[in-house]
């Protein structure tokens, strides 16, 4: 087994079956009426659908298939094979929220993480019809028009910059200060993004995302595709996200230097 | 001429089409590097993208070509034949922030006002594939899944309503604290929406919309399709929006009731 046993260009078919089987599994719950389960037993509202659920349970059965012994760690269903080397982790929907609203932004999240670092992710947007792809070193969409290369923009500050972020209601006390400072030196900002704002980085569309509190499974599967079309994600203070937490992600360093010094206090 | 001439069954190939011309219009500029405008000289940023201009233009001229008599009121090249007893109502990318960030949530909107009352609409995503359509009798989308009837849902208070607007940060002061009241009483919120969230009212997906200073062409197209899906479009003090204007938009008559209340200052 290589250093880094899986190539985007290799493991392309395993992805592209999986969001297949994810979206055969979400797809008929999209804008149904539907039974949603508030997953924190009445104190906020968590809803969770039998949409996810499947999705999960139909890329886990798939993983089991073709890599029996590899770990897998995902929203719904917890982990599989904790310490193995290598190790999917999945989102069967990010943005619930979205879905439950009938919007198409939301995404199946599916990331591969090797010795802990992520080598390995996608983004699938089945209504869309598009799978953003990456592994650190290269990322394309795939897509009803085709396949594309992805590359993230030059954005030479933040007075250029796109900045998206889910709401801006999730930051609280000094990460709102903080986040508000930002966003009030950039050039645009976008709410309501879920994963697809990261994607958008990948594509080239948008400068800038910034949340908090994000699990490994919402962030790490969007990591590989990020840096493969050039850009940096890390941490408020500049560390790794591989296991989630606060997130700065960025298409072009300067931006993220900008960012990063005023989300973690420099200035 | 009958006193409503255009029924959505016969003006369905009309707005087909020209949703179709829109599409080719726009599409070669979506997720391209573009030029962005800035209409506001500098002041504040409004992008404007070529894909605007050409979707109006390619509207326009079916429209002349369809109908010579009719008034066109176009948010890229304004006003003709003022004065019309048929006006159609165009905005050729509703949510041009969405679309400059790559986002699949922008649409085309195309509306007829006869005597000045919205009579036809249409949100078109070319992107989604998919177009909702009303005559303020009834709705329908045509998706590539095929077509099928809108109906808005049930939802008697906001405890179990999911409200959406645009940007939270897009009201100021009274209309803040206003809509900051009502959306603390909904179940969930959701931000960036534009026009996607009209339709998922009608579609039966999200219960409220809540906005301010709407011009006719972001409003107008809209309301023959949630009045025909069972829906009710009001300004926050009762009025109509056919002009634009602040906007209540709800599924359900009696959440209108209960935002109306609320935004309007009378509890």
């Amino acid at each position: 087994m290589t250093e880094r046993p899986f190539r985007l260009r290799e493991a392309e078919p395993f992805l592209i079956r999986a969001a297949e089987v994810a979206a055969d599994a979400v797809q008929p719950f999209f804008r149904r009426s539907m039974v949603i389960d508030d997953k924190t037993g009445g104190h906020s509202f968590d809803p969770v659908t039998e949409g996810d659920r499947g999705a999960e349970r139909a890329i886990r059965k798939l993983i089991h298939e073709t890599w029996p012994g590899h770990g897998i760690r995902g929203e719904e269903f917890g982990i599989e094979n904790e310490g193995a080397r290598h190790e999917w982790i999945i989102d069967p929907i990010d943005g619930t929220r979205a879905f439950i609203c009938g919007l198409p932004t939301w995404g199946t999240l599916l990331g591969l993480r090797t010795d802990g670092v992520p080598v390995l992710g996608m983004m699938s947007q089945p209504i869309v019809g598009e799978q953003f792809m990456g592994d650190g070193e290269s990322a394309f969409v795939v897509s009803r028009t085709g396949r594309q290369m992805l590359k993230t923009r030059p954005c030479a500050t933040l007075a250029d910059a796109f900045v998206a972020t889910t709401s801006p209601r999730l930051f609280k006390g000094l990460e709102a200060e903080r986040y508000d400072a930002l966003e009030a030196q950039c050039r645009l900002a976008r709410y309501g993004t879920d994963c697809y704002a990261y994607a958008m980085i990948a594509a080239g569309q948008i400068d800038l995302v910034v949340e908090s509190g994000l699990q490994a499974y919402d962030i790490a599967p969007l990591i590989p595709v990020i840096e493969g079309a050039g850009g940096i994600v890390t941490s408020w203070t500049g560390g790794s996200v591989a296991n989630g937490g606060d997130v700065i992600a960025a298409g072009d360093r300067r931006t993220h230097a900008a960012a990063l010094a005023i989300l973690s206090g420099r200035s």
